[in-house]
């Protein structure tokens, strides 16, 4: 369960390409006291970025939700640049992009016409074709803010939600609101029952996954019903199959739920379906 | 209302003293991807932090409830060292002390080994003996997450609502959460009724502010009946008097909640009682 993490090659930072351990930023970052900046990541495969529209797309409203003001097209030929420094124009990799509202003395609210912080690096990483490997959750309430349509820095919420999980062995912690499933810690989240794929439809209470949108156009074109609609956590066991999407996790099947099985199997059908039909996606 | 906000000559940082444009974190500081980070206000005032053990016994309580592994009794002769760098040795000021996690490659969940970072500074400011001017603050649904007891560097919520309040002119943002007051963005609010004070209990749901507890002591010591209870928000055109408190708030009356007169002169007896005893507290 437990991976290897390591930092990158080259970090870009406002303009600049940095070795890692030069990539320093002022205590005075908005991004350092206040967590007041959105991210995004992005995979690679094959020699383009899986849905960047998408993501850049989001970058930008994401952005605007919190009013930091940014051309996010002018990073286009940034991440060439830094792609090329860290060594990876041929390689599938992961992508990182930071942007915070910038440096500033401290105050709460927005400081006015100071420049926003840009930091991304990429490092080297073949997803798997496809997850055959189904992965074990924990449920959690939701005790997060009630924005999670916002894709923002100031994470403690999901890092302790993450903890959570490797600390009962898990890979993700899932959340409940109010009794339903909304999402979870950085991954969403779909139950299939009966032939038809159930999520939370994506309000202010989920982050709405490149992947899971992906997914949902998946289920139209193989003509596989949906319904955006969270499922009662009480009705968890009562699902055929379960599964997680996000950039890195793709789609990912879910084998237990605090431990009691939803699926015996490696995966269901309508997940296998989704996986494959994903996996043509990618290599189309 | 805006107040112009500048860097401090000198930031403590991992041990060092440093000019603030010199004070420079790894991008990798969890303070700045993720927002793993705690903070803490404390205001001195003729030559002593005024509640020096109950802020430094939040600071620890709030490192060990996001498990982060810090002496802070090992920050005391830091402090010395840094107000002394400032030139603070002898003067009213506000000290601003902060805790990340520290650096390492992202990962959701907590490395395990990693030293934190410790980043501190402290700039000249003398607090008024008693706040006169009343201040106006409007009401917004509480959206933030359900650990408001953990004074997090995750900080974009109260960020937003701060923005909130100065773009309708107002001093604060007044939380309601399910109907009923909690807290502001960041003090925390007290009404008065018929000479009952009430203010929110210390739940998950607020940050039990050091004024909040002082102010609470106070009421006992003038016998002054004491309500650990929220008030509804359709009920606050109803209450006699409201105010806030906070380290550099101390106890600020209020006049209008959303544009509407609380009380309607510069505050009520109950605030101007607290006030003044406040007040002898922080000379005594």
């Amino acid at each position: 369960m437990q991976k290897t993490y390591s930092y990158p090659a080259k970090v870009y930072l406002n303009g600049e390409i940095l070795d890692a351990a030069d990539a320093r930023i002022s205590v005075f970052d908005r991004g350092f006291i206040f967590g007041d900046g959105i991210y995004e990541v992005m995979a690679r495969i094959r020699g383009r970025f899986f849905y960047r529209e998408a993501h850049m797309e989001r970058l930008r409203t994401c952005l605007e939700k919190i009013d930091i003001s940014l051309d996010v097209s002018s990073l286009e030929t940034e991440i060439l640049t830094l792609l090329s420094a860290s060594g990876l124009e041929e390689a599938d990799c992961l992508l990182y992009i930071q942007v915070t509202r910038g440096v500033a003395p401290r105050q709460h609210s927005y400081p006015a016409g100071i420049q926003p912080t840009v930091m991304m690096y990429a490092w080297p990483k073949t997803l798997p074709d496809i997850n055959h490997t189904p992965v074990a959750v924990v449920l959690q309430k939701d005790f997060r803010w009630s924005r999670c349509d916002i894709k923002m820095t100031s994470l403690l919420g999901n890092v302790m939600a993450n903890e959570f999980a490797k600390s009962h062995n898990c890979y993700e912690t899932v959340f409940e609101r109010d009794g339903i499933i909304t999402e979870a810690s950085h991954s969403n989240v779909f139950f299939v029952k009966n032939d038809v794929v159930h999520t939370h439809p994506a309000n202010h209470l989920i982050l709405d996954g490149i992947t899971r949108q992906v997914v949902l156009e998946l289920c139209k074109s193989l003509s596989i019903e949906v319904q955006l609609q969270g499922i009662p956590a009480s009705q968890i066991l009562e699902m055929d199959e379960a599964f997680l999407t996000g950039t890195s996790t793709q789609i990912t099947p879910i084998s237990t739920v605090d431990g009691k099985t939803v699926y015996p199997e490696s995966m269901g059908p309508v997940t296998r379906r989704l996986q494959e039909a994903f996996l043509e996606l990618k290599f189309r």
